[in-house]
């Protein structure tokens, strides 16, 4: 931590500042300049609090320099997470190809869905159960019955499924029901969801939130890891800028940000990133040339029929062919679907 | 709800996008332009589901006509709502004032800060008990011990009392204990949450998401109204941007743009919005000329020494003369503190 | 400027930092703490390419700590800079009010609006004669001709007049005719116009980039003032966010933000800012309340019928009211129109 | 054209607003909803001013539905640009690789990276003599010396040279010197100077602006081409948003999404948009995953001496293996360097 103090300051300041910071266990550097001295805290500074030391009267600013996400950052961990769900890695050199509806909506639609994206070479299986929707008035999902739904896919196909929690009243039946709990981008910083999810064990798909930095990302990540749970993967799926183009910016340079801060598994959402289906095969590619560890993607096979989010799903031919074409770029990077 | 065709789309298409609308009991009126087909939907059009009519491949765009919100907008409410806390008005002529500290950590503390702010004008007592911290490695409140705290206050001022709800396990809690309850930036579109506080009567204070647009927010107050509340009362609190001197940037506009919109009561916070304690006033006093129903502001009689958001708090005795200006520009507008 | 190294730098990667600097004529501070070393920079840094630096294997990033603007900045000037233009003072307590239409379109126009902004008030006439329009198939304004007919309109009331330059090879021109040289959003930072328009020694107005920083506007301001003109007027017109409701979001914060940074008057754009008519007049108030040396206000005799930016002018009577209010929040600042 | 009148307005107001448009030669579809009546205009209605009809007190709002720009419009124009410089291909299947220095600074560095670069599959040479900096205190480029370094890299090389252009007075020399004109993003709404560059048949680099959303990038390059030169290339450099860990945040999606809406190539520049030479490889990677007709890449022979720009740098070296990579991605897509 470096204390930046006004312009000007007398001796008598620096000290003032100083005995001010005399209970914790760190020692100080004063590096004095032709108009700004700067005070250097040398030591274990996370019980000190910057805002505290921000309202001193001869303090300009105070600058963190250490990062602080702990558990999820890189230099503690070099090596990369990899997650064991079912048997199926993720973060390996394997991609993760996690498909399926926005939303679960009968036995039927689920398990051709489930068979179909299976066929085209899909890991796990996604759908939407507890829908966060901007309106109360639309539908809000299945619900219980998603679940159950959702597990009869997984029967008849074994993939591992992949559904939103909403609400911490429901986390002993996703502990039991589901392979991969997702915290959608809405609840990113609902931080009473995140210590609950921390004490169990499942892997936790955390989506970023629409505004959030990297930086909080990571710390939504640390709230998960530091209840216990070392089993986060992040999902960049978009951030709010004023282009309208598109529901949402993917931000690509995210992912080898993340990959240089972080040993956790990223993957990528094309279809809530950008709204439109058009634009899926593009940014999917775009995703693994950049260094994802895989992709989620809508798929239905009737969009025009979806209760939720048709025009960003696409069908399941088309899914089949980005598959393929995912493969020959995953390939120049050595690795595989 | 107006369809926009595909350019030299034929008769047939015209008619395959009608047909597919067919279920529903609306009628159809079909402007051929030069280039563009255009299809206004004539009747009540909630039922239909925007995003599947966006798949059809003949339509290049929906748009909607109406607001999606109902019991917050104006339009079917054109009076102003006014809740009553205690005897207190929120919405009416009188100026709302709502100060304390952050986090409450003493029982002297905030009992001291309350019968501060209590005589230079403030009507109810903030204090966060549950704080919603980026780092879980932060002081996170002094939980149900801080609700506890706040009672004591509330005894000794008769001041109501308004602290944050971060998870819905604690609602029969507040329900018996706060007097307003307030849902977070970062908890806006906990749904989970907002369905929950929308089942007890109690007045919620709700924030705006830090990139939540002024629709998503009112959505969001819809999502407490519909559940059987009336009693929501919006607060600006500032949004995201690329700007870096201020923590947030107040969206002034959104006060006059909400009076529009909605019959809500709409108060602001200036120390949230700007992070820093030179702000406050002249935010404040913005807020008052925009034609804000109120203000929630930080005060600490230790700025330096609180334990959380530091640098956006004042003193009491800053804060007494904010009330006394803040009363000069109520009077211009026929309000009163 | 402080130089923070990469984690477990050894003392020659530290030597080699501080060699790589040996021809800058400054000394080097430097504080090992546990993990972390960091080089304070004593002395001259103007000099030095902070890029550079950072380029340097060892180098985890630099920090500025001194703000990168001088002829601007506060601290060098502590007085406000107060501007006269034909006896009429810009930053003094008086406030600047500036009205007109958006476009000069005919000489009865432009001196009807004259004659009624300056009855209710108004203190200088604005009127665009050269319209930076998004496409190139829109009304570009009356160019040559609109600056003929402000001089006219002057001529009557005894107005300066204020109008944006978009070309550098009209700067003798507007020179010689015009009062107040505006700089406009796109052009904040079209470093070719600024260098000319500090060769000069007339009040520019410098309007805020849609996306720019309060550093980089005063950056702006501080090429107009390198090159000698030491006249600029700042002048916020809200900022582009994800909002929808309103064209830009007014950012009120930049107000105190920049009298705390800045010697330089500021005023604020309420009808560019939001687009709106019916924001105008809480807009502008507020804008008084948060400290703002004067307003620039469209105003149109008949806004359906003017040619470009008809939704956001108000006719001459609606500004005459805003001028009575304003009026009331200017006397509590102990300010005038 | 669409005209969405506010509730419940009578038969009287919706014929005022239909005369009030009687002088243009169109026709009027009229749409009566429950709620909400609805206008349709059928005809030419380029010559309508939106906001005109906004201010009609009967109107609620305006919708566009065809799209401002019509040069660029690939629904008007089916078939990609391809644009020919010195008999190299800016559009086709080859990939269009711009490589060189931010800044040139000698004669021996811009020919030496010249040969570099050319080598490793560069088919054009950038390199910055006129520079736009935020600060006027920092080096601003050795200006016509550089363009004339240039010249010489390019007579060693035959490599094309591309350098942005900020000042109108300069026009001629670019026309004769240079092979592409770069438009800065700070001037992509300089419509002077767009102006100007439209009366050239060379061709134009046009970089989106900071914030600029994708359609006001589009109208910047209908300025050019409604001037009468059709050889526009745009090229993405990143956004402005509210992450920090990258200078810019690179809009990925903004490639497939122009190529849906124009016939105008599109480049990307890694090095601009995330101010970081670890990300040029997977940005530029995911460019050509994402369908861009080639990219520009920031290369130095020693980034550490650069005199602008150095961390986004990266060396020949590095530069040669990013060629070899890009190389096999162009192949899955059919194209080639």
């Amino acid at each position: 931590m470096i204390i930046v103090l006004k312009p000007k300051v007398s001796d008598e300041g620096v000290e003032s500042v100083i005995s001010s910071l005399k209970q914790y266990n760190i020692s100080f550097d004063i590096s004095k300049g032709t108009d700004t001295t700067i005070i250097g805290l040398v030591g274990d500074t996370s019980a000190l609090n910057r805002e505290s030391v921000e309202t001193n009267p001869f303090v300009e600013r105070v600058m963190i320099v250490t990062e602080p996400f702990k558990k999820s950052n890189r230099k503690f961990h070099p090596q990369n997470t990899v997650i064991d769900v079912l048997g199926k890695k993720i973060g390996g050199t394997k991609l993760t190809i996690i498909a399926g509806p926005c939303s679960v909506e009968s036995e039927d639609q689920i398990c051709c869905i489930a068979e179909n994206v299976k066929q085209s070479g899909a890991t796990f299986l996604r759908g939407g159960a507890f829908k966060p929707r901007t309106s109360p008035y639309a539908f809000q999902g299945l619900e219980a019955e998603g679940i159950k739904l959702l597990i009869k896919a997984r029967e008849k196909t074994g993939l591992p499924i992949v559904t939103e929690i909403m609400s911490t009243r429901l986390i002993e039946n996703f502990e039991q029901d589901v392979d991969v709990i997702q915290i959608g981008a809405r609840n990113m910083q609902n931080f009473d969801l995140l210590k609950e999810v921390g004490k169990t064990k499942k892997p936790i798909l955390l989506k970023r939130g629409l505004s959030s930095t990297i930086e909080e990302w990571l710390m939504s990540a640390e709230y998960i890891m530091a209840g216990g749970n070392p089993n986060v993967i992040l999902c960049e799926r978009g951030i709010r800028t004023f282009e309208t183009q598109t529901r949402n910016t993917l931000d690509i340079s995210a992912i080898p940000v993340i990959k240089g801060l972080s040993h956790l598994p990223v993957i990528v959402d094309p279809s809530h990133a950008t709204g439109s289906s058009k634009l899926v095969e593009p940014l999917a590619k775009a995703a693994v040339a950049a260094g994802a560890d895989g992709v989620i993607i809508e798929v239905h096979n009737n969009p025009a029929c979806a209760l939720c989010d048709g025009p960003q799903s696409i069908t399941p031919a088309v899914f089949d062919d980005i598959m393929k074409k995912i493969a020959l770029y995953a390939k120049i990077e050595g690795r595989q679907i």
